[in-house]
């Protein structure tokens, strides 16, 4: 995680991020990235039935291959607020337009907050000067923090490299810290990079980085309206063009995917509520799917959560989790390790040490692995723990 | 929910529930259940791939058709305890097929609490002698408390009616306050009645029943290793025997459903940490699955669990849980109503008194209704809140 915002830059990328009174206090809640020349973008979009209505404009412009900017506002989701919805995401982005003086379609849109509630228009467009003005090469973090809701840190990942015989930045932004499930994990990321890169290409490394990463972490099994993930690659490196079936574009995805690994597991770590970080890797299985079903059943399994919050070593959840799963299992043949505790083998419990499981269980990050014993595929994914402070952060979010 | 312990009595069904020192404390922890003749048995179990070890034999039993004692612990789930906690098993029912001088396969065994630890069979086999004993005719009240483990409260419900000419008791005690799911709701339900009915008639009805209760309930979206639910029929009422496809048959499950229904409710009104009661209704599906699934999807959302808690309507939580259930959903036609105020239609909010809402979502009770006007299928899911004495009920549990 960067923490000097001097040095996040990313050649030809401006932002900024502002107060345009969404939120009640004078938090930061509209946040601007603007690439000085139109960029190739790639996205990803969750599969909620109810997406937001930036998102449906976003997908449709994004087929075109080329953007230019993302808005993002917090303390409104703009999701399930029909054809008035549309419209007002419709007339932020042709007032950006205006401000930015680019055609409207190379504008993106994100939004996140309370589900439900009309888009503050007004508010907006009346931040939308200010927020054009202040962009600047060195706003990554102020855009970031603006679009924070219940995060309690910015979250900012960055690789440089060489590739394709030139310096290659790559920096990614993610805001999300509950509603946290696959598909896409409950957030927006926004990846800004200097590489020039074919826009097959980038699409199919960015889907591929997304689906090692951001879909394999779990908060609280939730799948919001309005996750997002999109890659602006605005070219200006100069790099030798990155292609399909290039090593060099192997080098590139290998960063990209170091970028969104380090984003995914801050978001874990920042989950509302969160005390501790957890991998459930699951080895052994017939199919990939198996086992991702099968790490998903005990990641989101609240009895599993609040024995880990608990610091209570009842690993019998695990199992019950793991056997709830519907996978096919031969119980003979499963065996479940925490940290490097050897909890259960051979359908039944080992002589453990239970004064070193406990201790395990006081770590902040607990690794369990479970091996199925009928094949070679694996799945790991990362989540957290179930606590009080989640509770308490998402009965009184709306109000 | 019958409160006079001396009312509670089934013709032919003794009962009684003792301390074995299973638990630290005096709690009673060891129940038992005796027909004095073997009894028409049909039983459910949970699909949890780690079954606990009764429930293996008790699957092997209840394929004879007959049974006529039930002896559960509370304590320890005897599950994931491999071949040992089989023969565990095995030894307390040969224990009691001795004291009780009945064949040991009459007898069916249920166990409940912490997973992986070994069954205390000596503590068990201690208690055996006061146990039966003890046994007698308004019992039942007593081995439902020693089956509880985090309940607040025991449940038993009970049906009187005139069917095949003969008056019939069903009573059903039922255990289970987390790891409520269903294919088994997380509990042990036990059914007594002294109606005659043919074998195959008594397990049709019993699942049917089971069906449309016990499997439409969620506390915390977790299937335990342990859930299971017998009916044992005596005949001692020696009415006109029921048997499939008779209008009394049809007046027996009747009278089985209402007595399932009111443990069910009562399960989730006990629901570890629970403060509200809330009923999801999805109707207007493609097929009864597409409204199981999307009901589940809301009622297993621990963002709108802690909504409900937080006594905050934010209602957009449903519909994200709704739209990220998978099942194919037309968004236009798509209409939600909490209480009697209709949220959201047509795509749209609705322009709603959002204190009457306020003050719908400070109810004990809460009715959400979904129509997804794609079919004429529906599904009733019967859940809780997720509150702070959930996570504190179920971190330290253990230990």
């Amino acid at each position: 995680m960067q923490k000097n915002k001097n040095r996040i830059s990313v050649p030809g990328f401006l932002a900024n991020g502002i107060s345009s009174g969404i939120k009640d206090s004078d938090q930061k809640d509209l946040a601007l990235i603007y690439s000085t020349v139109p960029a190739r973008v790639a996205a990803v979009f969750t599969k909620n039935s109810f997406k937001a209505a930036p998102l449906l404009i976003d997908a449709e412009r994004v087929k075109k291959g080329t953007a230019q900017a993302i808005i993002t506002n917090s303390g409104c989701a703009n999701a399930a607020t029909g054809k008035e919805g549309y419209k007002d995401a419709l007339s932020v982005s042709a007032a950006l337009a205006g401000q930015l003086k680019i055609k409207e379609e190379l504008i993106l849109m994100g939004s996140t907050g309370v589900i439900g509630k009309r888009l503050p228009v007004k508010k907006i467009a009346g931040g939308m000067v200010k927020l054009v003005k202040g962009l600047n090469g060195f706003g990554i973090e102020d855009a970031e923090t603006a679009m924070m809701t219940t995060d309690k840190y910015p979250k900012i990942a960055i690789r440089k490299g060489i590739v394709g015989a030139r310096d290659i930045i790559i920096c990614g932004i993610a805001k999300g810290a509950g509603m946290i499930e696959p598909n896409m994990a409950t957030l927006l990321t926004y990846v800004m990079t200097n590489a020039l890169i074919d826009s097959k290409a980038l699409n199919t490394v960015f889907h591929q980085a997304i689906d090692n990463t951001f879909n394999s972490i779990s908060v609280d099994g939730c799948m919001s309206t309005n996750d997002m993930a999109i890659i602006l690659a605005n070219g200006l490196a100069g790099n030798n063009p990155l292609e399909r079936a290039q090593a060099r574009l192997q080098r590139f995805r290998d960063m990209l995917s170091d970028v969104l690994m380090e984003l995914c597991q801050a978001v874990v770590r920042d989950g509302e509520g969160a005390t501790k970080f957890i991998s459930i890797n699951v080895e052994g299985a017939k199919s990939r799917s198996d086992a991702r079903r099968a790490a998903y059943a005990v990641a989101n399994s609240n009895l599993v959560k609040t024995a880990f919050f608990g610091e209570d070593p009842n690993w019998g959840r695990i199992l019950a989790a793991l056997g709830s799963s519907g996978i096919p299992l031969e119980k003979e043949r499963v065996s479940l390790s925490i940290g490097d505790v050897l909890v259960f083998s051979q359908d039944s419990p080992t002589n453990l040490n239970l004064n070193k499981l406990r201790e395990i269980f006081q770590r902040d990050r607990i690794d369990v692995r479970i091996w199925l014993g009928g094949g070679d595929k694996s799945y790991c994914v990362y989540t957290s723990d179930l606590s009080y402070d989640y509770v308490k952060i998402n009965a009184d979010y709306s109000t």
